[in-house]
């Protein structure tokens, strides 16, 4: 007890983007698990699949044949959660029963022609397609929309229906509920301190030193610090961004660079397919498209589920959706064993 | 398309208690599933397992026997998330950097001595047993303490690690971030409407019966106009009501009926041991343990996770975690679909 330090016991931190506490319980590790094993994804994906419907050649639900790609490859969702036209719905003048407005579109991004593959074993100049494929639609149909998000949903945990190495984007005509507390807080900050609020954090995160997974000379991957997934990273920009078309051609580069490595760090953590959720998150597009907005800073989200071993994830159930969000070992001690994970996963040298 | 309501269309609803919006996408309940499979939970659990901490006799890992027990039994968690000491955290007057001390307790309410029963299988007056359990333990360290959680995970795919039937307590020196959002907009509510939301919209989903699950004279369990999950319910008293101790005898032996039957649809539903987290949220303890405040209305809340079938669950991850949180069937069909779940589970008769 005596060799643990303060902050090794539980105690509360502020998440300044949401503007919200979280619940640190590091203590709370050492206690044994007897409760839902994860399975683990099988390591072989055939690099081609006939009845896979992301693969090229094959039929889609749609009656659409997917075409020959050769790199990525995008697409309307069959089955989307937004449609780009429909009924406005009837509006109600009770504050208890009101109801919006919701119109989008979905689309999925395939990585690459092959299943078989996956960011950490793409060339970077693959991954830079890739990339490029992002800030293209972010682009493209922030003309159009209020937002357009970005996310990947890795491993069946997390949702994960299809094991073709894809992506999606869900593009609305509202801005969500996470992005309008992003924007609030961020315009908050910058208007107290005339400085991007992410921006500061970078500079600090980079002085202390105690956070940080991995780092290059444009890049930034830390725990932050009011992380509420266990492994949870954010991918943060060493210079002024506001969103991802900013980036320069080096940049990109490195972007690649980085988020290579930052898979191989994951899967070599617990020697799986690590899985998670990530996105990405920049200033506002559609009326805001061509706006300055210096109090956005351009960052990546990375929220995996896993614990204690690829088998044993973090559950948010019940005092974390009732009550608030808690976890069990410290930002800090995740970095450091983040950091530290190398190991047999993965083409990118570890040096 | 034509004999389908505005409401079956895409849209957005209004969460009064969090002050957020959430997107409905009824028409994607379509899609075919080929994602995660969950397991079933085992329909056999022995009555008594001599392994098991929570059986009366056995031995729990703290070294500490469990008292053989005869109605609820409740002790400290042997691996707690808040403890009542602990060394303050140093704090930062960095905006970036904030930490706050958190005291608290964890414990156990194990509700009959039986690992096989459960709350549909147990009698009223043992449910009433249960119900007194949950009151005394809010009263009594309500008195310490700002918010005494009171909840259950039930089932494997809800973090549960014990199949013995139980529910936790944690107990804490801070207001948890879900609890702020409710006491900041009942507050401001009843500031505008001089009355409870929560009473304002219990009286208005009885006269509109578009959401009713089950009733009786004293409580009301409606699908929330904003639920969330997909047979997520909210279980509501039909008087004023700011915290549980304020029930009187009666209330509480129709809250046991009502929750029996509840448990009943639920496992009905798609013929399993529904898994679920629920919680009691009331007015606020510690220094407000005596204060009126007349914007508070006591209520449950069940967040169940199924979507489709037994194995089927909605995922809440890349959109839901980075944007917004997202339903694929609207409140008015879970509701039709829930409040019609008769079948052969559960011994309580569906008259
Ligand atoms: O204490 P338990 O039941 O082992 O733990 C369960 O409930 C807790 C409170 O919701 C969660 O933090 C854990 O992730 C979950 O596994
Ligand atoms: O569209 P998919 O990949 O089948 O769906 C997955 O991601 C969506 C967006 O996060 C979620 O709403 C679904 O619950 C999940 O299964």
């Amino acid at each position: 007890q005596d060799r643990i330090g303060p902050q090794e016991h539980q105690h509360l931190r502020y998440n300044p983007l949401k503007a919200e506490w979280i619940l640190v319980s590091p203590h709370r590790a050492l206690r044994p698990w007897s409760g839902q094993i994860e399975k683990v994804a099988p390591n072989v994906v055939p690099k081609f699949d006939p009845t896979n419907p992301l693969c090229p050649g094959v039929k889609r639900s749609s009656g659409i044949v997917t075409p020959d790609y050769k790199s990525t490859y995008v697409f309307t969702n069959d089955f989307p959660a937004l449609l780009e036209e429909g009924p406005e719905p009837e509006e109600s003048d009770d504050p208890l029963f009101q109801v919006k407005t919701a119109k989008g579109t979905c689309r999925v991004i395939c990585y690459h022609p092959h299943s078989d593959v996956y960011i950490d074993s793409l060339s970077n100049a693959q991954v830079v397609d890739i990339i490029n494929e992002w800030i293209r639609q972010i682009d493209q149909l922030g003309e159009k929309y209020a937002w357009v998000q970005i996310f990947e949903n890795r491993g069946a945990s997390m949702g994960c229906s299809n094991p073709h190495p894809h992506c999606q984007i869900w593009a609305s005509s509202f801005l969500p509920q996470e992005v309008k507390l992003k924007e609030e807080n961020q315009l908050e900050y910058y208007k107290r301190h005339n400085r991007p609020l992410l921006f500061d954090y970078a500079r600090k995160e980079i002085a202390k030193k105690e956070r940080i997974v991995v780092e290059n000379d444009d890049w930034l991957v830390v725990v932050p610090y009011w992380a509420t997934w266990p492994f949870e990273t954010m991918v943060l920009p060493k210079k002024l961004l506001q969103r991802f078309s900013q980036t320069s051609e080096t940049q990109r580069k490195s972007l690649a660079e980085i988020l290579k490595k930052l898979v191989v760090k994951y899967d070599n953590l617990f020697d799986c397919q690590f899985p998670y959720s990530m996105g990405w998150h920049g200033a506002l597009t559609g009326d805001k498209n061509d706006v300055d907005q210096p109090h956005w800073t351009f960052h990546g989200t990375y929220l995996p589920p896993l614990l204690r071993s690829a088998t044993v994830k973090k559950f948010m159930v019940g005092y974390e959706l009732l009550a608030q969000s808690q976890r069990d070992l410290t930002a800090e001690t995740a970095a450091a064993i983040r950091a530290a994970a190398t190991g047999r996963h993965g083409s990118v040298s570890e040096a």
